[in-house]
C-alpha cells in the first residue's frame, strides 16, 4: 500500500457535498419530498443507467452531452441525462399502470464540452414530479402549479417568485395565423424561447436570417409574444378576430380559460403569469408549458461559494425540462432565471409503447439553483443562526480525572435507547475543556455531566448550555439516572418550542427547522461548575 | 415520433423500484438514517463515477468488475465500486477533516461477468457507517457495534440476529505460532474467510493444494479456528503458552477485552460472538472485523419476488466491505448470510494522502438482503395490515351530479395549507363508486363528502372509512368550512395513537411505521349515506 502519485480530485463537472452545505441540501431535499406526499405523490427508483438505444433521439442535439459506459462486452448502456426519458420508459415497460403520481429525485448527468461548461455540473440532482394518466383537462395540470407554490411556499419564499406560463397550441396557432410554415413551427418556437436572454431584435434577427423566416412573419409574431398578462390578455386572443378563428388557439384558450378557474380554486392564481414569449425548449411539450422565476434567482447574486455554478461569462442555454438547465447560463442582460420548470408532454410514453399513450404532465425543480439561493438567503439573514453540522441533543461529560468512560457509555445506551441523540468524546480520560470544545463546536443543545458525586449518587447533571446568568437552571439540575430521559425529553421539547414562538414572533421563515439554538457562549466550559474537581 | 423496435427494459442486472417495494425499502432507509443521526452522523455525497485511478489497486482481483466510463476525450472514470474508497479519498482530500462520523446511503456497482451472475445485482445500494479519527482504543468500534444493534432493534428483528466478530491482529496471532510463512498469511486468512460456506476439509484442502501450505500447520490453524465463545474463549488463547507469548495476539486480546467492557456498559454484549473462523475478505482491515447474521437471512426463505437476488446455485464468494457482497451466493449448505459488515481500517486513507493516515471502523449495511428478509417477515405476518403505496390521508369527494369541481380543489387546498395529505378525482363529474374506489386502492383512513346541502351550508362531511355497523361517527360528521382542517387533525391523531395502542398490545413489532389501518370494507362505497342524491 504505497502512496499515490496522481492528482487527488473528483471528476471535472462533479463535486462532493459534506458540512453545512449537504444539510442545507437535504433540507431543500424533504421539504419538496414533504409537499409531494402531501399531494399522494409515490416516488421510484430507475438505474442510473440505461441502454443506449432509450435515450437515442430524444434530446435532439444535445445527445452528444449523453455519457456513455465503456463496452466491456453485453449492452451498450448511458448514464441517464433527465429523469423523464426513464419515467417514460418505465410507464412503457408496465402495462399495468395506467395512472400515477410519481415523485424522483436524483442525480442525472451531462457531458458538456470544455467550451461550454462555464461552470455548469456534470453530474447534478434534478427533483421531479409527474401526474401520468388520462383525466379531465387541466386538473392534473392545475395541481402541479399548487404544488410549486407549496414547495417555494415551504421554503420560505414567500411569494417572491412568478409562475410563467403559456400553452404550446396558443403558440401555435400565433404561429399558424402569423404565416410560419408548418415545417418551421418547431424551430421559430424554439427562437422564441430564447426571449428571456435576449432582446426581440436579436430573436428577429435569428427567425430572418438563420431560419429564413419572412420578415413580416416575424414582425407579426413579435406583436404578439411580447404580452403578458391572465384573463385580460385571453381576452385579446378572443378578441382577434383571426386568432380565434384557429383550432389550435381556440384549443388554448380553453385549456388556459379553466386553468385559471382551478388556480382560483386552488387559491394561487395570484402566482402565474401568462407569458406568450414563453416557449421553452423541449420538442416533447404538447400542451401548458411553464417555467419558474425568482428575483433571488439572479446568478449575479450567487455566493462566492457556489460561484462555480454560476461562472460569469454566457453559456449556450441548454435543452432540457429541468429548470436549472436553462438557466446556468449567466448572460449579463439577464437578471433573473428560472428555478423550476415543466409542462405536459401527452406522447412521449408512446414512443416507446407504441400503440399505449398515457398523457403527463410534470414539473422539475432546478436542485442546485434553489440551493444557491436559499443559501444565499440565509448568509443574508443576520438574525438567522448558524447551521449545524449535525442534530446531537446531548454531549455527555465527565468531571474528575477518572473519566468514568463506562459510565459515560451506559448514560449513552440510556439516552439512545430513549430516542435521544447523544455523542461522547472517544477518550477513556477526557480534559474537560475538550468536552467542551466538541460541544461548542456544532452547538450542542444539553450537556449531561458526571463527576464523583453524580456517579457515587447514581445521579447525573443536565445543563443547557448557554443560558444567561441568572437563569434558574445556569448551574444545571440533578437528577437521578432514571429519571434522565424524560428530563431531556421535557427539556428538548420545552427549548424547541421556545425557538418557534421566537422565530413566529420575529416573523422569521427561512427554511423551516434549519434555525437552530445560536452556538453557546465559549465562556461556557470555563463558568461550568462541576460539582466534583477537575 | 414513430415507434421503437428494441427491447424495452433496464440494463442487466439493473432494476426498477416502485410499488410497495419502494414503500418498505425508504422504510429501511429511514430506520437506519434515523439510528446513524442519533449517534451524531452526518452525510457526504460523492459523485457517482471517481477517476480510474483512484479505484485502481483497491480491488484486487476483482477490479476486474468495475464499470467504466467510455473515452469521450478528457478523463478516464469508472463507476464506484463501493462507498469506502470515496470516502477515503475524500477525507485525504480535505486535511482540514481529521475525526468525522459519516454515512451514507447510494449506489454502487460492480460489473459480474454472465457466469458470474446467478442473480447479484450490478446496481445495488450500500448503507455506510463510518467513524474516522485518533481516538482511544476500542470505544468508536464499540459504539459501531451498538448502531448495528439499534439498526437491527429498530427494524423489528428483535434480537434475532448476532454479530460475528474477531480481530484481525489475533488471527495473525494464530496463524504466526501455527508456523504459516509471513508471505502466506493474507492468503491463507482468505481461505479461513470461506468456512461459513464450507466445511473444514474443504478449506484445508485450499490451504495445502492450492497455497501449498504445510498440512501440519493447516491442522494447527484448524484446531483454533472451530472456536467460538466471549470471555472465555479470551482466556482460553491467554492460557495458551505460545500464542498468549505473540506480541500481535496479546494486542488483539487487549483490544477484545475493552471492547467486551465497553460493549457491556452498552447493553449489547450479549449480541456478539467471538468467532476465530471469522476472517472478512477484504486486505485492508487492520484490526476489529464482524459481520452480522440471522436466521432468517438464509436465502432459501426468501419469497419469489426477490428470487432473482437469491438465485439457486452456489457463486462464488465476493470480496468487499459490504455484508450483501458476500451471501447473494447461496451454497445449499449454508443456511445463513450475513445482513451487514465491517470492521476497522487504520492505512486506506493513506493510500492516497501518503503520510496523513486517519484511523477508520465502519460499518456496511446489504440494504438487499435486509429489504428481502424485512418484505418476507411481513407477508408471513398475517396480522399486518397491508402496505400502503401512498400516505394519503383523506380523499375529498363529490356527491351528486354537479361535481363540485372548484369546491373539491378549494378543500383540498385548505387540507394542504393545514398540513394533510389529500386526494380528490381528476374528473369534472366523477361517479361516487369511482372515487370510492380509488379511495379504498390505497386504504385511505378518511374521505370528505361534499353533496348539495354541504356545498349550500357551507360544510363538509368528515367520515372514517371502514367503520364498523353502529360506531357513532359510522355515518360520518357534519363540520363547517373553517373547523374541517381541525377536525381531521384530531381523527387522524387519535387513529395513529389507537393503532399505537394496538400494535403494542399485539407484541407486533415489524418495520416501525409500516403498519396501517385495514383497508376499508369494499361495501363502504355501498354503504356511503350522502346527504345528497347519487
Amino acid at each position: 500500500m504505497g502512496k499515490s502519485k496522481f492528482e487527488l480530485k473528483t471528476p471535472k463537472g462533479t463535486k462532493d457535498w459534506d458540512g453545512k452545505d449537504m444539510v442545507i441540501r437535504d433540507k431543500i431535499f424533504s421539504t419538496i419530498t414533504q409537499v409531494f406526499k402531501r399531494h399522494g405523490g409515490v416516488t421510484i427508483d430507475t438505474p442510473v443507467f440505461e441502454l443506449k438505444e432509450i435515450l437515442a433521439g430524444k434530446y435532439g442535439e444535445d445527445s452528444k452531452l449523453i455519457y456513455d459506459l465503456a463496452d466491456q462486452g453485453g449492452e451498450i448502456c448511458s448514464l441517464r441525462y433527465d429523469l423523464t426519458v426513464p419515467f417514460a420508459r418505465f410507464l412503457a415497460m408496465n402495462k399495468d399502470i395506467t395512472n400515477i403520481k410519481r415523485y424522483h429525485i436524483a442525480k442525472v448527468y451531462r457531458r458538456d464540452q470544455p467550451a461550454m461548461t462555464k461552470g455548469r455540473m456534470r453530474e447534478f440532482y434534478q427533483c421531479d414530479f409527474d401526474i401520468a394518466g388520462v383525466y379531465d383537462a387541466m386538473l392534473p395540470d392545475a395541481e402541479v402549479l399548487r404544488i410549486i407554490c407549496e414547495v417555494f411556499e415551504g421554503l420560505g419564499w414567500n411569494k417572491a417568485y412568478t409562475i410563467k406560463l403559456n400553452h404550446r397550441k396558443i403558440l401555435d396557432g400565433i404561429f399558424q395565423v402569423c404565416g410560419v410554415p408548418e415545417d418551421k413551427i418547431r424551430t421559430i418556437s424554439s427562437a422564441v424561447d430564447k426571449l428571456d436572454k435576449l432582446p426581440w431584435a436579436d430573436v428577429r434577427k435569428e427567425m430572418t436570417e438563420e431560419k429564413g423566416l419572412d420578415a413580416e412573419v416575424a414582425d407579426r409574431i413579435g406583436e404578439w409574444v411580447v404580452h403578458k398578462g391572465k384573463h385580460e390578455l385571453l381576452d385579446k386572443l378572443r378578441n382577434d378576430p383571426k386568432l380565434s378563428a384557429n383550432p389550435s388557439m381556440q384549443a388554448g384558450i380553453a385549456d388556459l380559460s379553466l386553468l385559471f378557474e382551478y388556480l382560483e380554486s386552488f387559491d394561487v392564481l395570484d402566482r402565474v403569469s401568462f407569458d406568450l414569449g414563453l416557449a421553452r425548449g423541449l420538442d416533447y411539450y404538447t400542451g401548458l408549458i411553464y417555467e419558474v422565476v425568482t428575483e433571488g434567482s439572479a446568478p449575479e447574486s450567487t455566493p462566492g461559494a457556489v460561484a462555480s455554478a454560476a461562472a460569469a461569462a454566457p453559456a449556450p442555454k441548454r435543452r432540457g425540462k429541468g429548470g436549472e438547465d436553462d438557466d446556468r447560463s449567466n448572460d449579463p442582460t439577464v437578471g433573473v432565471g428560472s428555478v423550476a420548470a415543466g409542462g405536459r408532454y401527452d406522447n412521449l410514453v408512446g414512443m416507446f409503447s407504441g400503440k399505449n399513450q398515457i398523457p403527463c404532465v410534470g414539473i422539475s425543480f432546478g436542485v442546485d439553483r434553489i440551493f444557491s439561493i436559499t443559501k444565499a438567503r440565509m448568509a443574508a439573514d443576520k438574525s438567522a443562526a448558524p447551521v449545524r453540522n449535525n442534530e446531537v441533543d446531548v454531549y455527555v461529560m465527565a468531571f474528575g480525572g477518572k473519566g468514568f468512560v463506562n459510565e459515560r457509555l451506559s448514560v449513552c445506551a440510556k439516552l439512545w435507547e430513549g430516542g435521544i441523540k447523544a455523542e461522547f468524546l472517544y477518550k477513556v480520560k477526557p480534559k474537560v475543556p475538550q468536552q467542551f470544545k466538541a460541544a461548542e463546536a456544532n452547538g450542542v443543545p444539553f450537556a449531561i455531566f458526571l463527576g464523583d458525586d453524580e456517579v457515587a449518587q447514581g445521579n447525573v447533571k443536565i445543563k443547557e448550555m448557554g443560558l444567561r446568568d441568572g437563569h434558574p437552571e445556569k448551574e444545571g439540575i440533578l437528577v437521578s439516572l432514571d429519571k434522565m430521559v424524560d428530563e431531556v425529553k421535557t427539556r428538548l421539547e420545552r427549548k424547541k418550542t421556545l425557538e418557534s414562538v421566537v422565530q413566529q414572533a420575529e416573523g422569521l421563515k427561512v427554511v423551516d427547522g434549519i434555525k437552530t439554538e445560536d452556538a453557546p457562549a465559549a465562556s461556557d466550559a470555563a463558568e461550568a461548575a462541576p460539582s466534583t474537581t477537575q
